[in-house]
């Protein structure tokens, strides 16, 4: 992909999420040496057996802005995507590494508030930051601040993203998309009451990750992104049904001011998750006392892609987001 | 320090690896919840145990410039930075997390260059990269690219800095800040035969490592500034002699040139050591092996700080880094 790009440089659409980023990170990945000790190489995280557990390893890069947004900011995004990274894989976050990288000239108050914000996620959690790092760059080197933070936890079993069967129901945790609609808001001065739904997911996936056969956040590229993923990866068809769809009101208005389909929307705080009909009712309940938005939106039957079954009785395919659909928020 | 900052913002002193930056990261660290599980989370990097193993975790951000340097580019230091961290803890690296960031329109030709360097090292020291984050930003918000590599490592047991004896002696692995040399006649445009030290340490260390008491890489704030942590933690003094100092003709010339300490030059595929008398021999013909310039420094003796015995008797005290000494080069 890189060198068949016409401009010959690496472009927006490379890093939204999509098509295109498989491409790059598939271009990437070539050069690497392989060690078959690490499975789920191609997932939210890479696990390694030591002893009787499972060591779970994962990092995400954050630049946003706005840095502050109702709900949150940069470090409590960083701090949620690599925490949420890890409780998506079944995994008990255990310690995060911190690396900063601040412009010079950076206000003292906001590296302060951002800290809070990272202090606040890491006690709430139980989750330290265990090592870091801090460069501070010359003016204009980087665009006030940038955050990675890498993730380590333990899991007894991984939840695997091929791991959904023809016959599971598909739940998502909330709503989502909000956390994408308030930066969108703030960006276009258009005024919403949502706040991002930028939370840590730790104890709601812990309380039901052993009836979970496939779990996802919906950050870049948003629940179509990672509903083919685990479609694709489970080599199953998933169907969303048109009047169990997890949205707010505002989200879909959003969605159709802008013509961005609202399941390209990213959330930093929610899961979509595939679970047996068995086990479905006792899921939700569980998840509503979290959030009571929590529900069944669609099922699992044999096939591939991820189609919608609009009220009418017809069908829309939700295809991986592809190009530079919004944006970039996370 | 953050607050009592006249200007009230974050100052490039802040991130030189000097006292400053201790104080940035402390001030950093008040806000975290603490797992008295990790050990070592003021070090290169942060262990848990897990079974019988230790787990050992680091992070590193790098923004270089220029990006392409005689002897290496970021990709290859973003590799053995991360290595390195974790090799001079006495852990075995297992795999690499790669965070990038890259500004949009950067050459297609170039990453894929920084790629094959980080594919060379990934393939020469047979640790995988297991798991990453690609993100890409409009033009300005960041400076080409910016590159976080966070590791993980296994060791049975960790060298920890503040094991230095007083009788110990004090070894170099080869000449050091080579790198910063290469880095800074290049934005001087002065002319050198080095080429930058960058490389990764995980076989030298590995090959010694039950022998070393102490050990760590002079990267950030050079040797001056670790041999400071060594003696500060291990509660000892450390004295080097002036007729023995592990610095090429060039690196003295050019600290001499633009008056900087050639203590404070960083090295990225250096490291500095402390070792039992009786295994000096032994641990200097093995090191010299890998580089011919491996030698005896000086030696550690009851008392603080760090000291030089000049070839005329005198001593001059060579203290930590403070504020911003030379460009950003790691």
């Amino acid at each position: 992909m890189i060198m068949n790009n016409i401009n010959k440089t690496i472009s927006l659409e490379s890093g939204a999420g999509g098509e295109k980023s498989s491409e790059l990170i598939a271009q990437i990945r070539k050069n690497f040496a392989v060690n078959h000790k690490w499975k789920n190489t191609l997932d939210d995280g890479a696990s390694y057996k030591i002893g009787s557990e499972k060591l779970v390893f994962t990092t995400d890069a954050f630049i946003v802005d706005p840095i502050f947004f109702p709900g949150g900011d940069i470090g409590k995004i960083a701090m949620c995507g690599t925490i949420n990274d890890l409780s998506v894989m079944g995994a008990k976050p255990i310690g995060i590494a911190l690396s900063l990288v601040i412009e010079e000239g950076f206000p003292a108050e906001d590296l302060q508030k951002i800290m809070q914000s990272i202090g606040k996620v890491s006690k709430e959690t139980g989750v330290p930051i265990v090592t870091g790092d801090t460069k501070v760059t010359e003016k204009g080197k980087i665009d006030k601040i940038e955050i990675t933070t890498s993730g380590v936890g333990l899991a007894k079993e991984i939840i695997n993203n091929g791991g959904a069967q023809a016959g599971d129901v598909v739940i998502a945790s909330g709503n989502l998309g909000e956390h994408s609609v308030v930066i969108l808001a703030k960006r276009f001065n258009y005024t919403t009451k949502l706040k991002s739904d930028c939370q840590p997911l730790t104890r709601e996936i812990q309380s039901v990750s052993k009836y979970l056969t496939a779990c996802k956040d919906p950050t870049r590229g948003g629940a179509a992104a990672v509903l083919n993923e685990i479609a694709e990866k489970s080599k199953v068809k998933i169907v969303l049904e048109e009047d169990k769809l997890p949205f707010a009101k505002e989200t879909v208005a959003l969605s159709e001011l802008l013509g961005i389909d609202k399941f390209s929307f990213p959330s930093e705080g929610r899961f979509v998750a595939t679970v047996s009909p068995k086990n479905a009712q006792k899921v939700i309940k569980i998840l509503q006392k979290f959030n009571p938005e929590a529900k069944i939106i669609g099922s699992v039957k044999p096939g591939t892609g991820v189609h919608l079954k609009t009220r009418l009785g017809g069908t829309k395919i939700i295809d991986t987001p592809r190009g530079k659909l919004i944006p970039r928020i996370c």
